[in-house]
């Protein structure tokens, strides 16, 4: 033995391995590629969601964020319905500020309900949002893409669809999101028909709504209508929209318009902040969850002045700020605490939570794309976080959706999937009798517990290369990105269409069609 | 506002942000690359532990590893003294078997310290180890490298001491760790006393000692003894070194000497089951805690029967197999599981805890790299590892140390330290005064409050990029690992040796000189 024993170790454990390895590098790549993840419409996590403030401190931040909301009030800008709603609920409203009695929104929130289903086309990709709960949904919002070859362009509604069937490909994602790429070839007033279209055709999974005007919050309603029936939508959710605040302590008339039509409809909205910390809250991780709270909350409230018991999620969005460049920075340890203590806030609250996803200020997906992915991920994972946006695909800050990112983080959400089972204490899962079968100095390779449980027992990853350095070598000395490029390219080949009814497919293209003659372009 | 309002809010965020910012691209790469980090001798966490397993399913595999240790038992093999220790502390001995009645070992251990000093030659720099502390150690036995070049390679002493002098100049790295990589240049026989010689050399942080042979650790210990001075040697711990189990169920002769000459000297031994599940252990989390608690616990207990009250730390290294290919897989879900099993069971009883680090099956510094090693870092510093081995360099499942791997997980080890300091809640954080003064629809760059915090406000990684694509791109388009290699240089270039009194340098040297004239060299 050498210093390096556990090198030794590790060596005698590839090499004992490998006899039970049967074909070769190009059958493995391929069984690799094929592996049939567990997919499951969404996950329900074993593990408890993991408290990273005490309870003094839940009450500080509390009672700090009450007499914010007093004294500082928040802003509901160019909404004058807003306003008068919230002076009728008993809130004291001066110009286009309202100021909250301590617990009025609290009161207000408990009409939401903690858990609801977003309803899929596909019964069997419905999802359930909240209590122990994560459905994980793809990058939202980037106007350009890294496509296939890498370059770096302006995303167009083909890149937008290519997404969204990778996403309909992957295991490991449970919703088809929204704008997981801006589609820049089709004018601003039209795109959102195309976005919901595409959702619709090209999936089966849950989708997200407009936001950018009311206007085209009620299209993507009245799609959803056609889809699923008028009925069915007033009394199930069936959209779940993006209404970000205007932080700080804002929420302006463009995301008021879009709330309200879905709240009104019955559709749920997640009210998220959204901060770069330092610039748009204080720089303290206690400063801005007191802030998150504020704006949070009262959005939520807002939602339930709408319609009582429309379903609604508090969300946040939190990146610190580089104070040499000013550049935002993801992946920092003070957001991720700023997710897991908002997240405490939402269950303290009976609230279905979004956060997280695999942000990234890369602009390649190389390791520090892997490394920032996830630090945001794990502290998602482990604070409980119900409803997962950005979860895949996402790079540079957000300026670009990545389908070779999309593969990579994909994976990782299948790894994540795993350890949120915990661990299994079955009889099985104890393997007393293999132990006591191989005894000491042996190897379990061949034993029958482990030919019994071998198939399920280790996550497999499809895009990470465990094989010896010669094999990869040969193989091409491919990096990650280069593996997860492969692995798109055959899933997009593998892609078969949804079936549609016919009936509603023509009824939505008319609709559009009809939406699109009704006006000119417009590009802002 | 377009569907990218995260997008457009960001982008705004970052053009707000840009006015605080001074000086050009090149002040602003100077500035991260001195960016100084705060240099802690160790880290306290503020954070509890996170648990895995509930009280019933401790309950469970506690029961079954004692019916294991008593009906299977541990061979400990070539050591006829072991056996009759082992024998005369009330065990049945069989052959080499040794079989543990009931709670045997428990009682045994109960001698261990919880925590311990290992005293470094700067006092400054010496760690605690047990309890909420985390010591971050270098990766420990390649016997390849990759240097600045990229190129994989046997490594030298030149690389060693390059290695050394790296985490020396890290500031989240507490520990210069024992056999950083292989010096391949240097017989087997011989090597033990140049790698000792450097950490104490080019290092003043607290080191681990050669244990692949009883007299190579005695070797050890009498070179700590000219440092520190044999009564200081034999009253404290300035040694911790690595004995790994050779899993299933045995401890072998090799390793029952170091750990034997080390208990006996006072120094501590981390017993560490080394895993491949699936190959030496069953292929499930559970079976893999139960034997993990079968052979540490036998094996921390054997270190009190040397000494009692002798420093000594439980560890466990575990990964999965891929069953597809036979190799062992990094950062996957079940060794999270494991680990933080493991730890839970390490807390219960009193033991510091060794496991963790910056694990990873891929060949170069890539996304593979870094999302499997922050697979690892995670469960590890949430679990609440005492000492974490690989924490940094670890490249293709250790086979190689890297150099600009080391440098991109030492930023992740500075992030986690930051993450684990928990969540201030001081007046100054709760920052009600930033809230006030700013108000709905403003910024906080220039408040007073931003004004006063900003410099230690956020964690500032020093190899990631966060600038604009633009400036990026500008800037020669590195990816993380190019920009790594950079800081690796220009560390290197300001590295100073730290001082060493004339008079025990020369003593060593003498040593080591007279040591290697008595034997001729050997390469096995």
């Amino acid at each position: 033995m050498t210093d390096a024993t556990e090198q030794e170790n590790g060596t005698e454990g590839r090499r004992s391995g490998r006899r039970g390895a049967s074909g070769g590098a190009s059958a493995r790549r391929q069984a690799r590629t094929d592996a049939k993840l567990e997919s499951l419409p969404y996950i329900h996590r074993q593990l408890e969601p993991m408290d990273v403030l005490s309870a003094e401190a839940i009450e500080i931040i509390e009672n700090n964020a009450d007499i914010l909301m007093e004294e500082v009030g928040v802003v509901y800008s160019d909404d004058e319905e807003a306003l008068k709603m919230w002076k009728d609920a008993g809130a004291d409203v001066k110009g286009d500020r309202v100021h909250f009695p301590k617990g009025l929104c609290r009161e207000l929130m408990k009409t939401a309900p903690p858990t609801f289903t977003q309803h899929a086309r596909n019964p069997a990709r419905s999802v359930e949002i909240g209590g122990k709960n994560t459905v994980f949904a793809p990058v939202y919002g980037p106007p350009f893409v890294r496509g296939f070859d890498g370059e770096r362009r302006y995303a167009t509604i083909e890149d937008f669809q290519t997404l969204v069937k990778l996403a309909y490909m992957a295991p490991a994602m449970h919703h088809s999101g929204g704008t997981v790429c801006e589609p820049c070839d089709i004018a601003v007033n039209k795109r959102h028909l195309d976005m919901v279209y595409s959702h619709i055709k090209y999936s089966d999974k849950p989708f997200m709504g407009s936001v950018t005007a009311p206007e085209r919050a009620e299209d993507t309603v009245k799609m959803a209508q056609m889809l699923f029936g008028e009925e069915f939508v007033d009394q199930n959710c069936v959209l779940v929209s993006l209404v970000n605040c205007n932080s700080p302590m804002t929420m302006d008339g463009t995301m008021l318009g879009a709330l309200k039509t879905y709240a009104r409809a019955n559709q749920a909205s997640i009210v998220s902040p959204f901060i770069v910390g330092g610039a748009m809250s204080p720089v303290t991780v206690a400063g801005t969850l007191t802030q998150v709270l504020c704006e949070a909350t009262s959005g939520v409230a807002f939602s339930q002045l709408c319609r009582p018991g429309s379903p609604v999620i508090m969300g946040t969005f939190a990146t610190s700020i580089s104070m040499q460049s000013g550049a935002p920075a993801f992946g920092t340890p003070e957001p991720g605490q700023v997710l897991m203590g908002a997240a405490q806030f939402a269950r303290r609250y009976n609230l279905p939570f979004r956060s997280g996803g695999s942000l990234t200020g890369a602009k390649l997906p190389d390791a520090q794309a892997a490394y920032e992915s996830a630090n945001t991920l794990w502290p998602a994972m482990l604070g409980g976080v119900n409803f997962m946006l950005h979860s895949a695909g996402w790079l540079e800050g957000g300026l670009v959706s990545s389908f070779d990112k999309f593969i990579m983080d994909c994976d990782q959400l299948a790894a994540a999937q795993k350890f949120a089972n915990g661990i299994d204490m079955s009889e099985n899962a104890q393997a007393m009798s293999a132990i006591r079968e191989v005894g000491p100095g042996s190897h379990y390779l061949g034993c029958e517990h482990t030919q019994n449980n071998f198939k399920t027992a280790f996550y497999a990853s499809n895009v990470a290369d465990n094989n010896s350095f010669e094999q990869w070598e040969i193989e091409g000395k491919l990096q990650n990105d280069q593996r997860a490029n492969k692995i798109a390219h055959s899933w997009l080949e593998k892609y078969e269409i949804p079936a549609l009814d016919p009936g509603v497919d023509d009824a939505l293209q008319e609709f559009i069609q009809n939406k699109k003659d009704s006006m000119p372009d417009a590009f802002t």
